[in-house]
């Protein structure tokens, strides 16, 4: 009811989920920053065996976990068991054809809030992600950028937001505000094995404007290179076509 | 599934819900904030009917609307149908004592972010008010008082703030984080009918502990003057008596 609870959205490829205990160890510090008891290991593979058994080998598998049932208001209801909640969605087609044109953003007008309690957790309160996503109805558009309110780059709408410059990544900080997503984590280990060095810092958009590529992260895309930002385009991959390899191996 | 969605409580007394027309007119209002097409009024009170018919004739009424179904992400889902759902809950009994003792409160550690675009909607992302009543177990606590990280007075954690200082009552701006409360707004008209000025302002903690008498509204509680806040207590009604009778006529 208040948005009390965590997600993961996890790519299913043959059958299996991929990046598997990475999911469920944020999974796990994202309920534990919400003080929601996190479910062991075995209850989660017990309801995705479950529910694996009737879905297509290649899908995205969603999992939700909230507080669990409480009684009216915001206080605490005592002991009340989490939820456990699996969905599975059909594969969408349109990823890898993004992947290989380079991805179109719409830069959001919504600016996102900042709140150190809350930064970095994939939590449920997402009204800005969806009056974000309300802001464009072209086609062509496959992803908004969102800023916080002085202007630094934060994240995408579904995803985290790398910029390659100088032989070296440059990714925003999200202790403010944005959601710490799975992908960017492993791009950040696969980056340090290619003595390839990664900032978290600060970038401000024109910053992102003049780095040398662009990319996005997320579970169900692994890395899009970015091809168009209003009037600013990047013509060729730099370093992502062989990231998004490594970070699909 | 991302607190997309708008709400209201509210007291039924004698079977009826008190303020009705202001939560409808303040429900259709946050709606359109987050352009979810509002039911008419003939729907609501059809569902209220047919509610009311099995509750007891004093309780607390919730009524929710959400978006409605979508498809995974946080895109919008073309023509989907806002979902309505209504709640019934026991009168809570504390309320008349609390009213005639005084509210004991919390200053909460929890600071509340600043997002414009949502100030003042009672939408269901709500995760700060959870992780705020939390923040105590002590029994004797009625409400928690929540500030802004810079300092500012905006609400509790279930009700709205003023004070009463030099024949004035003064209440925080909601314009940057905050809900406005149906009871909120009414206080402010019964106010202006008996020539107390209301300024809708600023507030900082230092300016509320030096207030002469502190108060609390909702459409449940209606007004509770405020009793305690650490180690300043308030001893003697000034103007919540006659205040709280008005609004509850």
């Amino acid at each position: 009811m208040y948005g009390d609870g965590v997600f993961r959205t996890i790519h299913v490829h043959d059958g299996k989920p991929r990046w598997w205990a990475a999911h469920m160890a944020k999974l796990a510090a994202d309920a534990e920053r919400l003080a929601i008891p996190m479910p062991s290991r075995m209850v989660w593979e017990r309801d995705l065996g479950s529910l694996l058994s009737s879905t297509p080998a290649d899908c995205v598998l969603k999992l939700v976990l909230t507080r669990g049932p409480g009684v009216r208001g915001y206080g605490p209801a005592g002991q009340s068991l989490p939820t456990r909640l699996l969905t599975a969605s059909p594969w969408p087609a349109h990823i890898e054809t993004v992947a290989a044109r380079g991805a179109h953003l719409h830069l959001c007008d919504l600016r996102l809030s900042e709140q150190p309690r809350l930064a970095g957790i994939k939590h449920l309160n997402r009204l800005e992600n969806v009056l974000a996503a309300m802001e464009w109805a072209d086609p062509t558009i496959d992803e908004g950028l969102l800023l916080d309110g002085a202007g630094r780059v934060i994240c995408g709408v579904s995803s985290n937001v790398f910029i390659y410059r100088n032989d070296a990544l440059f990714t925003p900080r999200l202790d403010r505000c944005g959601v710490a997503g799975v992908a960017r984590e492993l791009l950040i280990g696969i980056a340090a094995d290619l003595k390839l060095f990664v900032h978290e810092t600060d970038i401000h958009l024109d910053e992102l404007l003049e780095a040398e590529e662009v990319m996005l992260t997320n579970s169900l895309i692994k890395i899009w290179r970015v091809a168009r930002l209003g009037g600013r385009t990047w013509n060729a991959p730099r370093v992502s076509d062989e990231l998004r390899t490594l970070l699909n191996a």
